[in-house]
């Protein structure tokens, strides 16, 4: 199997996603600013993980995913332009929370393009595809290894094959079940998802994923 | 039980509440503009239902259940005006569709005041207050007693002790899990996962529900 780029990857969400692809066998590239940190994050993961700064990470792999915060999103995305190529898709889990501007985490900003994912489909490379996912799936549930996942990652963009591709990476971890949401603008949407969530635990105190009731058996 | 008034109650979501909740033993005042229309609705219930004109209805019970389109929602809210008293909630269910102003019913309006809910607040009169919840139940669902339901309704309001009556009167509804899901505010974007479902829906042509994972059994 191809390697997966995490930019991103030393961050809470990246570095889980990371730690449970190579459990699952799947060969990982964690990217970050710092190639030495990236390596040290690379370390600490049991199974096939190397690190790289961004630039470099980004490379080795056709299907790369950027866990970063939203404020740093444009400048990595910048950092991008002139790494990706044209066919790789670019999988954004950005989530636009209004704790970028030092506003509430249960509350999103709105972005000129729509979404976090819009943005990025803007600022990528032409040839670059976009395809929004991961934004529910809590970063430490997925840092503890002991706990069993059990729910949905939903899935944007404008072409469904691109989706399948992308959920065929996503399945390889136990427990989420990866679902076709729409178009890429329906990202917006998607994206409400993590300040709704934030909102829930801290209610709850729990770390709440969203499961969708009703579907079909299969999916893709 | 006190009664429950259904405000559009004629509607596919309004009608499918009034049906179950009647079926559980909830007294229901399914209400329209036009009294016959109500009653002719109630007729078709079985339970303990009647059918008054909206204004009339509202009168009925200390939790009113507004069930319109986003499109009449303004001019609901201003016939009540002079109807609904302090110390009755209103219970928001609207959800902004692009599809209110002709667009797709896959993408939401922004409103001025933030949410639908928080319109209804700007709209109620002193004294009222807005929960809004059941944005994500399916109406063909509903309607179809013999679909068994298993699905969580987000419910957003600034009291938890308001938000506790209405998830009393929802759960009511076998296989419905009221979720406290934040302020009013955050009404925003829980009404953004009508679209959402909408999208999924198309994809797979289903009436999907949402559900959070990871809760503990005690919500309330």
């Amino acid at each position: 199997m191809d390697p997966v780029p995490v930019i991103g990857g030393t961050g809470a969400l990246g570095f889980g996603l990371a730690a449970r692809w190579a459990r699952a066998g799947v060969p990982v590239v964690i990217g970050s600013r710092d190639a030495g940190r990236a390596q040290e994050a690379a370390d600490r993961i049991e199974g096939e993980a190397r690190g790289l700064e961004n630039a470099e990470a980004a490379r080795q792999g056709p299907i790369v995913f950027l866990t970063v915060p939203f404020r740093n999103q444009s400048e990595n995305l910048t950092n991008l332009k002139e790494v990706l190529e044209p066919g790789q898709l670019l999988v954004d889990a950005t989530v636009p929370l209004a704790a970028a501007v030092s506003g509430k985490a249960t509350r999103m900003l709105g972005v000129p393009q729509g979404s976090a994912a819009q943005q990025a489909q803007e600022m990528a490379p032409d040839g670059v595809t976009v395809v929004s996912a991961l934004h529910t799936v809590s970063a430490p549930v997925l840092n503890d290894l002991d706990a069993e996942l059990d729910e949905d990652v939903l899935v944007c963009g404008d072409k469904r094959d691109d989706k399948r591709r992308v959920a065929d990476v996503i399945a390889k971890i136990d427990g989420l079940r990866p679902v076709n949401a729409g178009l890429l603008e329906t990202s917006r949407l998607v994206e409400g998802l993590t300040p709704l969530l934030i909102s829930v635990n801290s209610r709850h105190k729990v770390h709440a994923g969203i499961k969708l009731t009703g579907l079909p058996e299969q999916l893709w």
